[in-house]
């Protein structure tokens, strides 16, 4: 599986504020940069956190990318998948509707009522790992169910727990001209955070983007 | 008086690990870089936050550098500068040392005992604000002193005080290609963080270094 992270964030690599609002760090440009991501990936991924505070749909906004993608046979938007470890996904969350595939990744702690609400909903649960989704085996299945090309939106504590275990291919990053600041505010990449062994990148293109500009890193396995 | 401010983060924003442990962020390049930033400045400022955690010198590393400054007939370093609200300040810091001037902001609370260490060291103490220094009273006494073009080199508690006080006129960051992550690692810009009013940055340059970029912004007042 080949796994691609992309976040926008602020100069000083906030997600957002500690208010965990959304604030608009970049502009039309990187969203049209994110959608045509969205549409080259099988499955967009985002931990819990991003749905309890945004709710977003994780579709692909260009219906010319929608029908293209019907044309190649695929479906209109890439599978939807939730890390949620602490199954905290509400019910009514937007991720759950029928505009695509979603696969939520919890533990195998999950309480059978919450996955039985869920497969009602037409989603997939994946259990793996005693308290805490184990990401590897997790990604293990959903290359079974088809998926290669994993697109990953955030937020930080997900983006950390892939640098940990060393499932990350590739970096994205929209640095936006705007300080958001606060020693809570989410950040790129949050967790326990490492103190050694810490993940190289390489740099391969900066491209200015918007009013900011555009990272993009190789991540050597 | 204009302030430029300069950091060194990884690519998730984070000036060092929660260790708060110094971290090969860029390389000899981007040294140079900020070298030169020093010897062009009139002071070099920290927070005491970086006094505690690195001790630097905040000198001039290059000896040509210097013998330019003395041609010109200024010192042969800057002067350097630590805002320390609550003394921190240990009198065997390396900034107390004779290299260069020395200067702390404190409050108008900073025990007499406290002053009177640090001005035996040689060091002037400017003491504005009740609990806790007044920065831009602070600038105006450095300024009275000659200060005119000050660098701040962090941590991000101090760097989040200066955009807040709107203090700030220039920003310029090196973004390694490193993860470090952490929620509790300190960022470039720490304290309580905006919830509204985000400081808006305008991107003036981006310039491949080391093996990282440097992104320097100006800020409109």
């Amino acid at each position: 599986m080949h796994v691609r992270v992309n976040a926008a964030i602020s100069a000083d690599g906030k997600l957002s504020s500690r208010r965990r609002e959304q604030i608009a760090i970049s502009g039309d440009d990187d969203f049209d940069r994110v959608d045509r991501l969205r549409a080259e990936s099988d499955a967009v991924m985002v931990g819990v956190g991003t749905i309890l505070a945004d709710d977003p749909s994780l579709t692909i906004d260009s219906a010319d990318r929608r029908e293209n993608r019907r044309e190649k046979g695929l479906a209109e938007n890439p599978a939807r998948v939730v890390a949620d470890s602490h199954i905290r996904t509400p019910p009514n969350a937007t991720v759950l509707d029928d505009s695509a595939e979603t696969y939520l990744l919890v533990s195998e702690a999950a309480p059978s009522d919450f996955v039985a609400q869920m497969e009602e909903q037409d989603a997939t649960v994946i259990a793996t790992g005693e308290n805490r989704a184990d990401l590897a085996g997790a990604f293990d299945e959903l290359q079974s169910h088809g998926i290669e090309r994993l697109f990953v939106e955030g937020g930080g504590e997900i983006i950390f727990s892939l640098f940990e275990e060393g499932l990350v291919d590739r970096l994205s990053v929209f640095v936006g001209s705007v300080v958001i600041g606060g020693r809570d505010a989410p950040t790129l990449s949050d967790g326990d955070g490492f103190v050694e062994d810490f993940p190289q990148l390489d740099l391969e293109r900066v491209e200015r983007v918007d009013s900011g500009v555009v990272l993009e890193y190789d991540v050597p396995a």
